[in-house]
């Protein structure tokens, strides 16, 4: 098994973080996507390595699609290889979990309107406007799209992650 | 269940956060004790609330204690209660999980002489020579002692963790 973590300099540490290292306590190999090798610096500068290019991403190499917060997706979302993948791991099923600002990105690539899911407070009429039903929960499940808030909400998001990855 | 983590000012950020989310996730409750019920500032500034101060703290009222490292078990180590609470974990058997620097303050308690563990690259030479047998090593348990180097160990750190706790 194998998981995706898409990101780009801004990005929320803790969103970015918390998942990559929880994938790796639970033997699940990790890898990070951006929009070159650079590494990432967070929104607090904490570093992360990158280990491809949004170009470079096959969908069938992974299993799982993780979107961390912060000011990455807003940059990310209009970058028509995240969009492409995005959607692709939506057509196969595959879990797809993003928190915080990282719901944009689903939201962009038409996955989110008529569904249930969350984001942080400041993007959440955003999603209201475009016809998701919004839900003011720690995490929100629905399909394979998993959506939370806030940093504060990354127990219950990697909770449910996992069950799905079990 | 219940984790205690003890950590000050300067603490590295991730060693902070992971393992708290990583208790939640888990169910278990977790509260942050501190000098003062002043909220701690991380080396990258992020923020973690606290719950008690030092002088507060009934180890009777917890079963796991995790010292995360960085700049905070510098001053931590020359605590009294710091000390006490550390040496009562260990003599009730109640794993205790160092990482990075943390690994200081069990040794200040006179918990690691003669025994495995490892720590940050820039601590070892103090375990050595008080008589630790370092081992380089992501993790290394001995006893109720679970140690680990740094940030890109907290997987390793946290499956031990869990292990014991399960």
């Amino acid at each position: 098994m194998k998981g995706l973590i898409i990101s780009a300099d801004g990005a929320e540490d803790r969103e970015l973080f918390y998942p990559y290292y929880r994938l790796k306590e639970e033997g699940i190999e990790v890898e990070v996507a951006s929009f070159s090798r650079a590494t990432i610096r967070g929104k607090r500068n904490l570093e992360m390595e990158v280990d491809l290019t949004l170009k470079e991403v096959k969908v069938e190499d992974y299993d799982v699609l993780i979107l961390p917060g912060g000011k990455a997706p807003g940059k990310l979302r209009q970058d028509k290889d995240v969009l492409r993948i995005t959607q692709e791991f939506f057509r196969e099923g595959k879990p797809i979990a993003a928190i915080c600002h990282g719901p944009q990105i689903p939201l962009s690539a038409g996955l989110l309107k008529g569904k249930k899911a969350t984001c942080a407070p400041s993007v959440k009429e955003e999603l209201v406007q475009a016809g998701v039903d919004y839900q003011d929960e720690e995490v929100v499940v629905d399909g394979n799209i998993i959506t939370s808030r806030l940093p504060k909400d990354l127990p219950a998001f990697s909770r449910e992650l996992m069950k799905r990855l079990k």
